[in-house]
């Protein structure tokens, strides 16, 4: 095959599908095929941080055009192998190399606690965008916000918690000995609140719940009030804006104030509102760790996002989207 | 100690060393030095971000204030203790989390083929901020450009390359058999040319080398003709500006060409601008690693710089400074 008919075919198959990512993406999606096949769809979506039903589209349309197939995964046919070599991908003998924040042993019993304190919890509703993060997540968010020195003696709030990473992050306190300033917990939903209440009674924690809708401002006493704020907030944009601005208001003035946000991967368009959206409100990223975030089931972003890590500059200030109305997936899909 | 005290003492140091990182920085400074004391001066500026100058700056004054000592490198007074301790700060075992990504050993065959080949590269040039990094790094850097597709058959640019990463590019893909496309490299400094053209002949490689003042537009059929470019751009928001501003005109157009960025850790303030930056020309943060990149003896920055990886959106495009005149740290401290 010649160079520009394999390029011509990848940007058809964009195209098709209407791939945002646009056909870089697709010679990406081969090969990771290349490397690891045979292939579940949930992997090579996770690895192109595709979601699951665009990976799908994609998939379908590359059978269509018989340039993989279906064997115990996706797999290369001939003619796959033959696209990917006339644009100079050929199979090598290179390990993948290891990267982010590997789950250590070490914190083994906390995740042990935490699914059996958790067993219990109410399931997501998916109206606010919720899914579940797994438990190895909330408390690899803990042993991150330990490692960048966000718990100890510090006023922490969660804002939007149906990941109870504030109840991981208070099972990792009291399992390694640490001293915790106040937790607050804000979410909308009353059984998480609820729910985090009556883990905190069973094991002698204190956190303190706020039933809040986040489109209206926060009360006046809880303003200025935070030293570190811990998001995984509604996919849409608005949605990030709105809880990163409310999680700026409520922390305490001053520089190196931290942020916690997990987010999912976007394609490039919407990649650039979210990080102008965050740089606009004065935040300094730190760190972008891709797929630090594991979610119960989720189809959304292949059940994977990022970890950002940003503090607080002397010219941080909130920005709150005027218009709401497209807050949640689900009220987008609707408008 | 009271908590009061203890945060009204991190303030006045914080004044008193005129920190642009605020008194959690301190903070976070002293809790280094309690998890892994003696420590070097070299490995706290590391961990915690901060220029050699600064830390330096930072330890006499805490040192003023008996909060710390010398003994074998870094270490806690009981009064530094009892300050930590009163905002909650304490002695733990949790060890430090793994992060980021560690030096795989099948590595070592291509940095010790750079350590031959590169012993006689020319020392930098301290007025274009150059400082040469590690050839691990320059080895990690050609592997991880591997890891996220910006090898195989690809035409990549190199904008500046005191570093040499092209030659550690070519190296690794002669090493593993892998096709490149096109690969150049531009720079003002002609000793860097030549040297790459040097190794060139002798490994039987190809490289293009172009001698370009980036302050000037790059000539028109250099334009539009990359699928990635690689750049460790000066230590000003200018500087970073410019460089990223001519990769993306180097760059063909389309989504998901990619920018390959070494930057390193700057202030919160500068570190908005610096992304601030990177986003109003369009580009779409896929990652950010920090003390990716190491650096031979350098003391800006702590010797280490973060990786960041960008893929271009629908709307990237070149925004270049109109102020030249303080491209390089030089010409500001003289100006």
């Amino acid at each position: 095959m010649e160079r520009n008919d394999a390029i011509s075919i990848l940007n058809d198959v964009s195209e098709a599908v209407h791939l945002l990512e646009g056909p870089s993406r697709i010679r990406e999606f081969l090969r990771q095929v290349l490397r690891l096949q045979p292939l579940p769809l949930h992997s090579v979506a996770r690895s192109t941080s595709l979601t699951v039903p665009v990976a799908s589209a994609l998939r379908r349309e590359l059978e269509k055009r018989s340039l993989v197939a279906r064997k115990g995964g996706i797999v290369l046919t001939e003619y796959g192998l033959k696209l990917l070599e006339s644009i100079g991908v050929t199979e090598t003998q290179i390990p993948r190399l290891q990267s982010g924040y590997p789950f250590p042993a070490w914190l083994n019993p906390v995740v042990e606690k935490l699914d059996i304190l958790l067993s219990s919890r109410p399931g997501p509703d998916f109206s606010l965008d919720q899914s579940h993060a797994e438990t190895a997540t909330i408390a690899m968010r803990a042993a991150y916000l330990y490692e960048h020195d966000g718990i100890e003696g510090k006023d922490l709030l969660f804002l939007g918690d149906d990941d109870l990473t504030s109840l991981a992050t208070i099972i990792f306190a009291k399992e390694f000995g640490l001293q915790l300033g106040s937790v607050v917990v804000f979410d909308l939903d009353e059984r998480i609140l609820e729910f985090v209440q009556e883990i905190c009674r069973s094991t002698d924690c204190d956190i303190e719940t706020h039933c809040l809708d986040l489109r209206e401002r926060i009360p006046g006493h809880l303003r200025n009030s935070f030293d570190v704020f811990v998001t995984d907030p509604p996919y849409t944009v608005t949605g990030l804006s709105l809880f990163v601005g409310r999680g700026i208001e409520a922390l305490k003035p001053g520089v190196g104030r931290q942020c916690f946000l997990s987010y999912g991967s976007r394609n490039p368009s919407d990649a650039v509102k979210v990080y102008a959206s965050i740089v606009s409100m004065g935040l300094a990223l730190q760190e972008v760790v891709p797929e630090f975030n594991r979610y119960v089931g989720a189809q959304m972003y292949a059940g994977v996002s990022n970890m950002i890590r940003c503090v607080t500059s002397d010219g941080t200030e909130a920005i709150i989207p005027e218009d709401l109305s497209t807050l949640y997936t689900d009220s987008r899909k609707r408008s």
